[in-house]
């Protein structure tokens, strides 16, 4: 078992793949006029690339247009001390392709909030990267 | 009621700040090597800042003192498309005070992972914003 941090495990980057792969709602890191933001949303994985929908013009289209953004995805339960996240950075284009944006259409990604979400996002992940938390038994016994 | 973008209701601040107090894991968004990431936390509010412990010389307290970062809560219901996002931005900085410190342990805030997280760090929102789903029948009825 590789650590990154104390109680926490570093997973493969296959792990940090899967678990991408069957999240939902992920939070979407942008600078904004020199400032840093995270705002969520709704996204797929399609062609191994992170996708969400967002209204055109928006923050979330407007300002991550070819910039390097983080993507994070996380899953936590409180109540037994578990849960994992994932972090991947990667270079945001607005997608206008036809045929990929009929991709992301078939993937059947809805954006959660109602309007004219039809600008659509692509983040192709250059770094990924997973952590889980384990505890010492955890530890002790693998 | 004021929309930030179309299906979504600008939250007041005090909405914002409401349910950043409630929350108990937050994401950070800081800078490291000039590229961003994001990682979770759980995070207590105590004197009007977030905050959370970590370890000494981690990301999360080494590339944070001094920094102007940006903190992420959120809860989303996807089943009946509900849900809200609060966005703090501040300046993040290591707490070394002993009462302050005190004050922090006073809140019961205990880290998700084991090991010595005994670095607190603490921001204090200088921006504070808020928005939450509302679909079109509550903004008829609204």
């Amino acid at each position: 078992m590789r650590m990154v941090d104390e109680g926490l495990e570093l997973l493969t980057e296959e792990q940090a793949r899967e678990l991408l792969a069957g999240g939902e709602v992920g939070r979407v890191g942008i600078t904004i006029g020199a400032l840093p933001a995270i705002f969520p949303v709704n996204y797929r994985m399609v062609d191994g690339a992170i996708v969400y929908r967002t209204s055109p013009g928006s923050k979330l289209s407007a300002a991550v247009e070819g910039a390097v953004v983080a993507f994070e995805v996380d899953d936590y339960q409180l109540a037994d001390r578990t849960g994992w996240s994932v972090l991947a950075v990667g270079v945001a284009k607005v997608v206008d392709d036809p045929a990929a944006r009929s991709r992301v259409t078939d993937a059947g990604l809805q954006p959660l909030a109602d309007g004219r979400r039809n600008a659509i996002v692509r983040i192709e992940p250059t770094f990924l990267s997973g952590r889980r938390i384990v505890h010492d038994e955890q530890v002790a016994s693998a």
